[in-house]
């Protein structure tokens, strides 16, 4: 598996800029701009407004965009992308049952993410209520640093990639609790390393908690992170250490052993 | 908005293939083909090897696809794509609420979708049991005409575009029930027109029934369709009729009106 921080240097003759440029025109949508014109696209892309036309014409030609008096915008088929990678993986197949039956256990939310350069995507996800809030879940992101699943998923990258991960990484403040010191986060890491678990607590969000721990492949790599997260004040430290962890990595350990059984050999 | 069935057509100086040909590559991927070589996606998507290989390393370097040993998989970078998409619509923001309300008063899942082509896609779902199945639902895909929403979707249709879908769909019988004759099909879509509402009984699936009725923009056009799906057995039909469907349409109202004060121009 090629590393995550490569700067996967291909030959320039094999790089199809196009491609590129198209799916950057699919990623510059957004809930600010849920529509766009080709101008408004240039400005957010630093693309030419000819080039955005040409790839605003081509994705209308193919589906993935309608217009309305030179406004553009996404189409359902969009989601048939993101599909694709979610069919493609057998995540849910293992993953569900374990984590609906860790959400009856202990009542909380659970997810399911993995790393993305200095993000977690989240990949799946089970909530507590019957609300069920995926389109806010599966594909989101959040800073890997500040959250209980990313600190997971650094605690047991490869040295060199750790060292790469910090040099582009920007450690903001998002409460009082957040850790932007690297030092401390180094040290943070290592003791989450022989914990075998992370908790949280308010370091991306005042009053939100989480403790995660590590999904691993048949070669015990670990390839993703799964979470509880709580309200503080719902759980008690005393009460995350002796109730939630000990069903946290039970569940963790049981989605890796079906990840390990499982035919597909890139499961996520 | 250009009509979903036109062809398009734009010049061919305007068309980016590789852009074309690159997303094909993405969506060639599937839980049957988790992981696949040059030569397998060539044969899947009728591409050359030589083109297959340029546009897996221009994505692996991109970073939505990864390899090992001359296989490549998908990563989770792709989600973001379909993610875009969601973002850009605010339909949780407002179909959420209403629909879990609808799940509260009917203990029974409830899902949106929109036509692409001859099948509807799944863009939200909400299940009964706080088991979400997500990522089976959002992104799928059913064959419009045996499907209470399709229905509702193809019963609103302009009548030029409802001929342009005749022309190109398979009507394959699934059960028993399926209505596979184009004759009676236009019938019942004209009897849903009417009725404002479609009721599907195991069409698609035995033992499966659902209900759906259209949601209109701010213009009363139909852009998507709301379902309530049950077993047989569950709900008799008088109960459907008398339970099920007012409940159902108060709900699609509700989301009617919240889209069509919302600011979003294109909100599906």
């Amino acid at each position: 598996m090629s590393s995550k921080y490569s700067n996967n240097l291909i030959k320039s003759a094999d790089f199809i800029q196009s491609l590129e440029r198209g799916l950057s025109v699919i990623q510059s949508f957004s809930t600010e701009h849920s529509t766009l014109t080709v101008s408004e696209a240039a400005a957010i892309t630093n693309l030419s407004r000819p080039a955005i036309r040409r790839i605003f014409l081509t994705l209308e030609s193919l589906g993935y965009l309608t217009s309305d008096n030179g406004r553009y915008a996404l189409t359902a088929k969009v989601l048939s992308l993101g599909y694709a990678y979610l069919s493609s993986k057998n995540i849910w197949e293992i993953a569900h049952d374990p984590m609906d039956e860790l959400v009856k256990q202990t009542g909380e939310s659970t997810s399911i993410s993995v790393l993305d350069h200095d993000e977690i995507v989240y990949v799946a996800r089970i909530h507590t209520k019957r609300i069920m809030t995926m389109s806010l879940g599966v594909g989101s992101r959040l800073p890997a640093f500040a959250t209980s699943m990313g600190q997971v998923l650094l605690a047991h990258l490869p040295s060199e990639e750790l060292e790469e991960y910090f040099e582009q990484a920007i450690l903001s403040s998002y409460t009082n609790h957040t850790i932007t010191d690297k030092k401390q986060l180094i040290k943070q890491l290592e003791q989450i390393r022989k914990n075998g678990w992370s908790l949280a607590e308010q370091q991306f969000e005042e009053g939100l908690s989480s403790v995660a721990a590590p999904i691993t492949n048949r070669n015990g790599e670990v390839i993703a992170a799964i979470n509880i997260s709580t309200h503080t004040g719902r759980n008690s430290r005393k009460e995350i250490k002796e109730k939630l962890i000990p069903l946290l990595l039970q569940t963790a350990q049981k989605i890796s052993e079906d990840l390990a059984r499982s035919p597909h050999p890139m499961n996520l």
